[in-house]
């Protein structure tokens, strides 16, 4: 894992739920660093990663250095019209992702873009009616929930019922800024499209999940820039307030406000509460202590238990995801799910926006 | 410390700030067990317990049992003519708080309350006309920050700079029903005031305090009895979001979900985000782990620092208290700032039950 928050790229087992070149996939746009952890999922998956572009030789460069098996194509379109191409992975500039998804699904591939996968509700529209259109996919890389052991464990022990009901979800998600390995588009909000879209994106995603909701009202949102005059269209503060469809209740807070000190990109925390327990996620460090990422505790009826979950748990999505491209299933995550977390993560952007006079 | 919030009652170091004798107080209103930190507090500050009063002899025999130097009064009346006595600490039915203050007040005493002080705005105004009639102090015990060791450090750490300039308060404070311990009252909104008016004031009071804030607009606030259709009129989930006057965020949780597993009665957490670092409070106990209470994390631009700070810093508010009423000054908290915590946790109180239809 990298110290990095843009380049976060777990490394699972190999557990490929596919034979060699049974499922072939490409990486397009390559301008995040996620575009890492999300072709380690899916390779560790079985997919074959076949191809990859980006217009930039230099991202290109890197990705294959990394992925040697990848070819690197001379265009977008010679990867779209390779009929062996399955699935298309993208990481480019936020503000693109729905575009570069239309263009893969009308080429007839799913799209698995990373998070946030669009920046406004046309762009929702725009992505809506091309898996209407084409009856492709437009999955989601929500890391922070799939890609983290901590995340994907509180999901088994919910459904176990360790917690009883869940009434609320409060999530928190500093990142480390590092300004200046950041590209210019970062703190273009028309690029980036807002810290409650953008990082918030993962929140309203674990909200919902956790939750079990299908829906949910922003009571309350917010966005600022405290500290980062020089970056006047970054958001380096958002939170958001939500009442799910099913009565639960749901806070995030995100910011850009990890200090140096720190030995990792941000001390991520979702903490779920439970009628009859509660569950505290520290996703990426015990704060005070190297002790490595993957720390859940569990409260209940009965006792405190402290995991390390750190290679234990793996990461279903990616193998799901697979499959449901091949079977046409739902399993890893539904559309309508994707979906949702991306519009009320848009909406809670555009009431913070408000709010703030931003 | 007792595993039950509701008789919290730290135990700290002599450090008489007073000569035996010299600021003598009376215990009068010994309804909840907080009586008992309250006088622990001044009494290691060196204040002498003359006097105790309740009309319940069983709760008389057991504060007199444990503060056998107090003398049984056999009225409020025989307290408050005494002019040796200064203060009068009350810990009475909350909604009783606000008349035993304005009545030791017009008695010539200082008052020093339980949190919640008052449950309604027309007894905060009648609490405000008493202190300008009488001069007196209508002093407040929100223990959860004076309290508690790691609530002092953590002010301490915010004025030498250690986080930079504070950006929000996260306060999560759940707490153990024991339905069966609690009184009558206890579950009666009109006397305990609501969940945002009772436990939900020891967190505002910690949103203004960090943030140094003198006022906040309450963004959004909500309160609900998720699972507890016995008792009805319990909020058993609240919430609250602030803005604060000098533009920090603040948000908190209270609840009473707090499961028997746990080592304590709740797992209180104060996260202060700085645009230099932040501090977590884990205040009385360390999730997973039996170390106790009064662990802090500071994370800066250096480091990582888990601090335990048991038995370590004290308890500074009860002494500077004593010398406030012996010197007319306000070093141990602001009229203002007592008063205003109670105003928004009272609005937030409204806000939230309109918001909820409660």
């Amino acid at each position: 894992m990298s110290a990095d928050g843009m380049n976060y790229a777990p490394i699972g087992k190999q557990a490929p739920v596919v034979a060699p070149g049974e499922f072939a996939i490409a990486a397009v746009g390559l301008d995040h660093g996620h575009i890492f952890g999300m072709c380690n999922g899916l390779t560790e998956a079985g997919a074959s990663l076949k191809w990859a572009w980006d217009p930039d030789p230099q991202k290109l460069d890197r990705f294959v250095n990394i992925f040697p098996q990848a070819k690197r194509a001379r265009s977008e379109e010679e990867v779209f019209s390779d009929p062996e191409v399955k699935l298309v992975a993208g990481a480019c500039v936020t503000s693109e992702r729905c575009a570069l998804g239309v263009r893969a699904m009308d080429a007839g591939k799913d799209y698995f873009t990373d998070k946030a996968p669009l920046v406004s509700l046309k762009q929702l529209e725009d992505a809506k009616a091309a898996v209407a259109r084409t009856g492709k996919k437009y999955a989601v890389y929500y890391s922070e929930r799939i890609h983290v052991e901590t995340a994907v464990f509180a999901g088994q022990l919910i459904d176990e019922g360790a917690i009883g009901k869940v009434v609320q979800v409060l999530c928190l998600g500093p990142h480390r800024l590092n300004a200046k390995s950041r590209p210019d588009w970062f703190f273009k909000k028309a690029n980036y499209g807002g810290i409650l879209c953008d990082i918030g994106s993962h929140n309203v995603e674990q909200l919902l999940y956790y939750t079990g909701a299908k829906d949910a009202q922003i009571s309350f949102a917010r966005t600022a820039n405290f500290s980062h005059p020089d970056y006047p269209e970054l958001d380096d503060f958002g939170e958001a307030s939500f009442i799910m469809d099913n009565g639960a209740s749901g806070y995030f807070r995100v910011d850009w406000f990890t200090p140096d000190g720190l030995q990792n990109w941000g001390d991520g925390r979702a903490i779920i509460l439970g009628t009859e327990g509660f569950i505290e996620q520290r996703k990426y460090m015990n704060l005070g202590h190297h002790h490595g990422p993957s720390h859940l505790f569990l409260a209940n009826g009965k006792q405190e238990t402290h995991f390390n979950l750190a290679g234990k748990v793996g990461y279903p999505f990616f193998g799901q995801l697979v499959l449901d491209c091949i079977n046409r299933t739902e399993n890893a995550m539904t559309q309508e799910h994707a979906f949702k977390a991306a519009e009320l993560s848009v909406k809670a952007q555009l009431q913070g926006d408000a709010q703030s006079g931003r």
